[in-house]
């Protein structure tokens, strides 16, 4: 039985790295629709992500599936329900590219972002996206310390973020209203993909060691 | 054995009604801070979070006892993990709840909100307070049919968030950018509030009839 419970924790974990690669791709995607007013790669993006919605139900499914037939206790136990909420935070993060995508969309054929901005958002997709890959080598390669610069990755963002808010702050800001509300909702999606990606990487160094990291990270 | 579970979801349930009230009770006292700049309020919001976040370890701690005591299968089972998701909808609403309140700290002693929208938060604030309070009467009364209310009260609190965006998207918004900015984040802590209510509805009817709620939400 402990056997059994091992096969299909790794295939859990296959699954939770393809869904890593998904909204990597997805927020990769996002980005560049943003950036350069790409429709086609927006619709891409918005027509993908029930394929991360499926995913993640059978993420669910095969850790019920576990939970039934090998009732894990203890340590084992724990290592599914991690997966169950890492699973959970990986759907929210392609509903967030999603969301980039579709604010895309919404203005085109007119870009979003106003070029003052725009480096921030070039950036705060790079940064993501590696996000993401990052959380599926942690998972492929069992490799724990890699989960650590997903933090310092995560305090990135959150100082582009920051950053993004003193320029939309500016007096000067010439941009109006409208297009700040965009820039302001724009940027909490990164942000917000940003936290649920350290949440990933806690949850799957959890799978992969039996201990929760101590670090904390800004739920917010 | 079945004796013992069910005294044991009982337990469990007690929890998640309780966390829906506290719940409730923080995004009341938030909604007041905000719109009467009332800072020993907010102050006491964002202490009482962490009882939010204790409440969220404690249910998940004995909904771990369940699994590992009980071992439960099929629908048992997936009573217990719908209440582990909606221990987690909750502390996300008590997240929300503490940022707006965040917001009124941050601005006091000048009130955030412009007279011209302060309106639309005191209804949203009404609405979702409603909406956490009525998911305690699910789960206490055991009260279905009431779970279906949280679908049109969300509708509320969507057609609120709509008409603020309008609100701000005038070209005469005369309040500048940085009030704008405030505003669109508060507004959004609202509609996401209100979302994880409809979430949190969904779950605990699964936990009373062993069925999913065959109605959609928007998980946006």
């Amino acid at each position: 039985m402990r056997e059994a419970y091992h096969v299909q924790l790794d295939e859990l974990a296959d699954q939770l790295a393809d869904m890593c690669s998904q909204v990597a791709n997805a927020m990769e995607y996002a980005t560049q629709a943003l950036l350069e007013a790409d429709l086609e790669l927006a619709e891409q993006v918005i027509g993908d992500d029930t394929k991360i919605d499926d995913a993640r139900s059978s993420c669910e499914e095969q850790a019920y599936a576990l939970l039934a037939l090998q009732a894990p206790v203890a340590t084992d136990l724990r290592t599914v329900l991690a997966a169950i909420h890492a699973a959970e935070s990986l759907e929210r993060m392609g509903d967030l590219a999603l969301h980039v995508a579709k604010g895309a969309r919404r203005r085109h054929p007119h870009r979003v972002l106003p070029d003052q901005v725009a480096d921030y958002f070039q950036e705060m997709g790079k940064v993501t996206v590696r996000m993401a890959r990052q959380a599926e080598q942690v998972i492929r390669g069992k490799d724990v310390d890699s989960a650590r610069e997903l933090e310092s990755d995560d305090d990135e963002v959150d100082d582009l973020h920051r950053h993004l808010f003193t320029v939309l702050m500016d007096r000067d800001w010439p941009h109006g209203v409208a297009t700040a509300v965009d820039v302001t909702l724009l940027g909490r999606f990164y942000e917000r993909f940003a936290d649920h990606a350290v949440s990933v990487g806690r949850r799957v160094v959890f799978m992969v060691t039996g201990k929760m990291p101590g670090y904390e990270h800004d739920d917010v």
